[in-house]
């Protein structure tokens, strides 16, 4: 696996560094960033999720030495490191608690761990506010102050950053934006997990909307999708909306107006300024025909449910750095604490 | 007009001083609060709006001499001003840009002006922001890091504390919690300025529910309000409901419905640990079953629609520290702006 950033040469370092940890379900990233955001070494190996999260950790301490050796670095060349993995977490003890995807993780002290096998002092930060802060610091929110992400993939996630400020929260379930309550209607659908109806994520996630679409297609509606009814994907009612499907599309605008109810419910509780969309369910993105009108559809509900001056103030828009912004991102908030608590 | 809080005596003070300045539409309550959140003088005055800022904030500094100087004290003695008025805003700015009640005070830099007449640096906040400051520091939310409040009154404000950082947002917009959707439907009601639709305040503010209440008394719905329908007030609504009217009770009902709804996106947002209700609508509070049933209604919904696992971490409650929570706030905040940069 590689990375999609250029990675500079050492000598155009701004020190110190910082190390981003990107704990996913199949691949766990690793990226040497310097002071100014710049990826000067990158890494990435199978998580191999069953072998547990202290045989992954010692996996990562043997990659990052390789990793500095290759490049005359020591580890104290590094000021900190940030580690991202999946929630459920509790930030503030470092603690791994019931991530769904990590059957053989849970309830693991995996800061202490990490900060043993590298001997670094180790920023801990869920995986979907780590890709946040990364568009936050380098990407498409680096103008701002403030900033939301929400990652529509499988599920939907999601970051908040105020007045460059992180939102962890009480429980460290902060930013689970996925669970905005955007219809309150007594027959809305039901949230996949952890309990509630009615949440974003029942309406404008990947599963959701195969979900949806195979509701229909069994009820006998009309699509280039009906032949092949079990193996509809995101990815298929994409395809088929390029092709002019008005099922698929009916599907992909539904989508992108319960993503701007949610939204305004967003923008009017913490201001962001800028929202930017990431994950794989982005329809084509800013490349495509269909990636546009989904994010046109999702800006003119936003503009037709919100203050007019708040709309005025408030950027919609995909994200820039796909799948590195991850480890960007957890090395971005390695960076903020050590600034915090180190002066430069 | 005077203030709950009672006044120490000097003596007993932990400096520094901090002084709070609360603008409202009919009176400007000025506190002196000491490093724990006591207070040890106050006064309030009226805000005379039509003569407009610049009058009001020069009795502000002939008010709080006269206050010092009856208490043996100097502006020497306070560290920093903080001052909460109502929005619009731009708090980076120290403007008051457009509040709607206050017509002869728009477009105005009443930070600076203020910071000349006192001689002393002044913080910028939101009132209803500061008034959630306030429970965070010294009222119900004093021993959590996050909290967010609903203020209940003629609209629905906010104020939102992540990590013991109030949120502010890019535009100042931060905590307009009123504005979220708790309706997505077609029809959803109309907010009453602003633009948009489905927002919160048009199903749980005191005017939102008294325009339900004549909207369905004018089609014939049967109460004991029926008999004077222009007369109904939120406060008649509650006075009903006491004496068992159903009319009554199910607007009621409705109100806790939809703030649960809102309070479940709030809560998935940004994880407050704990959300208080502030403002005049809390139909008697803790002191009456009819606010014990509206409260209990609220955390119904929420336990219905959120996640199991945040449930169990938010506490729901009604504020405590009432109509002075807004310039313990204010005090608050210049509290924690002058910690953060002169250290103690």
């Amino acid at each position: 696996m590689t990375c999609d950033q250029t990675i500079f040469p050492l000598d155009q370092c701004s020190r110190p560094f910082f190390l981003g940890v990107d704990v996913g379900g199949t691949n766990i990233k690793m990226g040497l960033v310097d002071d100014q955001g710049r990826t000067f070494g990158f890494e990435s190996i199978d998580t191999e999720e069953p072998k547990g999260p202290l045989a992954a950790m010692e996996r990562v301490g043997q990659t990052v030495e390789l990793m500095l050796r290759g490049l005359g670095l020591r580890n104290t060349d590094i000021a900190r490191v940030g580690l991202g993995t999946p929630g459920s977490q509790n930030i503030q003890k470092g603690m791994l608690l019931h991530p769904p995807n990590h059957p053989h993780w849970w309830d693991f002290p995996i800061v202490a761990t990490l900060e043993k096998i590298l001997g670094l002092p180790v920023s801990f930060v869920n995986d979907a506010n780590a890709a946040a802060f990364g568009e936050f610091w380098i990407g498409k929110g680096e103008k701002f102050s403030s900033m939301a992400m929400l990652t529509l993939g499988t599920g939907v996630g999601g970051g908040i950053i105020t007045d460059s400020h992180l939102v962890v929260g009480e429980n460290s379930f902060g930013a689970e934006c996925g669970h905005m309550i955007v219809d309150s209607a007594p027959n809305a659908r039901l949230c996949t997990w952890g309990g509630g109806k009615g949440h974003l994520e029942a309406y404008a996630s990947a599963s959701a909307i195969v979900a949806i679409a195979k509701e229909r297609l069994a009820k006998g509606a009309s699509s280039i999708l009906s032949s092949n009814q079990e193996q509809v994907t995101a990815r298929r009612i994409y395809e088929a909306a390029t092709q002019g499907d008005a099922f698929a599309l009916q599907i992909i605008d539904e989508t992108a107006f319960y993503l701007g109810v949610g939204i305004t419910s967003l923008v009017h509780i913490v201001d962001p300024g800028l929202v930017v969309l990431g994950g794989a369910m982005n329809f084509g993105g800013r490349q495509s025909p269909i990636g546009v009108r989904f994010l046109e559809r999702i800006r003119s509900t936003f503009l037709e449910l919100a203050f007019d001056s708040v709309t005025a103030g408030t950027t919609i828009d995909f994200a820039i750095l796909g799948g590195d912004a991850g480890f960007l991102g957890a090395a971005g908030i390695a960076r903020q604490t050590f600034h915090r608590t180190v002066p430069s």
